[in-house]
């Protein structure tokens, strides 16, 4: 594209094929959509990303994203302050709280051990649960990661270091998802929901 | 999400959601992803938008984008002044450039008469487009729309109105795509390969 385009047009698409989501195809269509909508999308969206990289950070006690720290949840007044979820990402944070099924504390790891990926202990945010964990007042930690095997894994490894606090250990239940055809499933997951069968 | 999210990461995915090939889900990962990659993308991309709101323009002549009005084909030396080639879109001048099949100059109409959007000769760059083909020197006005009903629709419209005028008028062909299946083509694609047929 070098000699097709102008420099600054080139940036924007090399730089928006870097979000997820955006490939060298789709990149182009996003960039000439926002030049076509200068004022009502690309400068107010240039001004949101300056803010957002200004005021949001990492919340210092759980992980979460946000313009203050400790985060709103962390400070939220009238949220359960003795249990903690533990997720892998601060997506899986949001998605927890769209659900509205929840109204305790987080604790974002931010990823999962991973042999093959090389991510360690020490990578994720874990000796800051262990630490928040051994606090008076905290009675569960719910384990909410993904259930995978590295999700899975990173559970297990959590487990065997909170085994020397008092706090009570769950995770999310395996089975059925609300609206799933039993056609689709996989057997994992059938068998796991006919273990867990519950009187009807 | 109201209250799950800070105002400003809403306001984020909210602006990103409107990217073509962004919906809501994608908009969360995008704006998650931008502030993990605060100083590696986020602001960089703030910045590159910012850039490209204040310098790019539609070249006066061709319709093109540009940090230069005239745009860089539109003053190119050594390209063919004779020939104009018209697209719908500056992504299909994109395309063409890519390819690098063509090095006359372009006019881009910016779309497509359509019934059905409301779309109106005096809605596109028509009227610019008569007006060069009626300089000196150009010979040939390229009609390189999309092989759709409305793109088809638009070129006959143009033919029309530049009977008036002596240029030669060609359109790009009809064919098997280069790298095509016959099984996977429309009948009318091999109609028109058919009736196009070459020597070998």
């Amino acid at each position: 594209m070098a000699s097709t385009v102008s420099p600054e047009i080139e940036r924007l698409i090399a730089l928006l094929s870097k979000l997820p989501g955006l490939g060298p195809r789709s990149a182009r269509r996003a960039a000439l959509d926002l030049i076509k909508k200068r004022d009502g999308l690309m400068r107010p969206l240039a001004g949101a990303m300056a803010e957002a990289a200004e005021k949001i950070s990492t919340c210092g006690i759980c992980g979460n994203v946000d313009a203050q720290n400790p985060c709103h949840i962390c400070v939220a007044p009238g949220r359960d302050m003795t249990t903690i979820c533990v997720v892998q990402e601060v997506g899986d944070l949001w998605a927890m709280e769209r659900a509205g099924a929840f109204r305790g504390q987080y604790h974002v790891l931010g990823g999962t051990l991973s042999a093959l990926d090389g991510v360690r202990p020490e990578d994720l945010n874990i000796a800051g649960l262990i630490e928040r964990a051994k606090q008076d007042g905290v009675k569960e930690v719910i384990l909410a990661m993904n259930a995978t095997v590295d999700g899975q894994t990173t559970a297990h490894y959590i487990t065997d270091h909170l085994e020397q606090t008092d706090v009570t250990i769950s995770r999310l239940a395996h089975g059925v998802p609300v609206g799933g055809e039993l056609d689709f499933l996989d057997d994992g997951t059938i068998a796991a929901a006919m273990k867990s069968r519950r009187p009807f």
